[in-house]
């Protein structure tokens, strides 16, 4: 496996995001957005996935689906899930994230914000993986729920990673298929 | 755009599928298998994309779903979500998606089984990707729910598609992320 391979980590972000109308909301954490994107980092060979919620309660619910997974009944009916979800952690904002992140790993970590709109000083997949592979640093990739990440995350971003698009003007993949394209696209085996 | 946009299809079979133990059953459809596919499958050029179940229950909840996005209030709250959706139907066998995509396209429709642990006789994507650059017939890919497409399904099938793997041994996406990285694979700009 690549040296890479430890350094890579990902946050969800449920605030702050914005909304159809580009006001900066706090959304709801979805099910489906723990289960798909955890089993796709451990498949990526992310470190750990971050589900960032400023809201006590639904940091207290992601806490208790992720303990059934990894300590309850869920986690001996499917080892493979019970894995994945090893990875999942709670934060109540990106800074914590940083911070974590910041205490067992050495020199700075690169912020990656991505997004279906991101138009302005973006880094290719291909040239953000050659990056990666000259640097021993640590890359936290930032994905947004909702209608995506809030200017202030991007602007704070390191690098800004160009948006995955298909061979037409269509751009409206969830966030679950843009995580899973985004690590297959970057560390993933191509046929 | 390519000239092969008009010719993909796509198939989500509930039967015949396998369970953990590698029975044959019939899985149960699943909301976010209905939208993440029909997202995805929009954004790279999917024709149809066919949800296949034995059920008329399930049948019918599928319309229902897709009925409520596509003319009713969801649709004009939502028109990405509504475009994406204009493209499902609902099948009972694979042997009808086969037959209702025979009577609008020329030529045989080329099947393409999928599966994390498919390993005999497999295409990879970029060999598949060269066969249907240089080929007019439709192609319909076939992705299975539960763990995996029944053994029946892959041997009818005219071609077997390598799995989709990360850099590790771990191999258990989601259907949902399975397709959308398979689809990013042969059809996605790659940077």
């Amino acid at each position: 496996m690549p040296s890479m391979m430890g350094r890579l980590y990902i946050a969800l972000l449920h605030y702050p995001v914005l909304d159809r109308e580009g006001r900066v909301i706090t959304s709801a954490v979805t099910n489906a957005d723990i289960h798909d994107i955890a089993r796709s980092a451990r498949t990526y060979g992310v470190r750990r996935f971050f589900i960032v919620t400023p809201i006590a309660e639904q940091a207290q619910l992601v806490r208790k689906i992720v303990g059934h997974w990894t300590r309850g009944a869920g986690g001996s009916l499917n080892p493979t899930r019970r894995e994945a979800l090893e990875a999942v952690e709670v934060a109540g904002t990106l800074e914590e994230v940083i911070e974590a992140i910041s205490r067992e790993e050495s020199g700075p970590v690169n912020t990656v914000a991505t997004g279906a709109r991101l138009k302005d000083s973006c880094v290719s997949h291909g040239h953000l993986r050659e990056i990666m592979g000259e640097d021993s640093g640590a890359y936290l990739f930032v994905f947004g729920t909702g209608w995506g990440l809030a200017g202030e995350v991007i602007e704070n971003s390191r690098y800004r990673l160009e948006p995955v698009n298909g061979p037409g003007p269509y751009n409206h993949l969830s966030v679950r298929s843009a995580v899973a394209i985004t690590l297959d696209r970057l560390f993933g085996r191509t046929g």
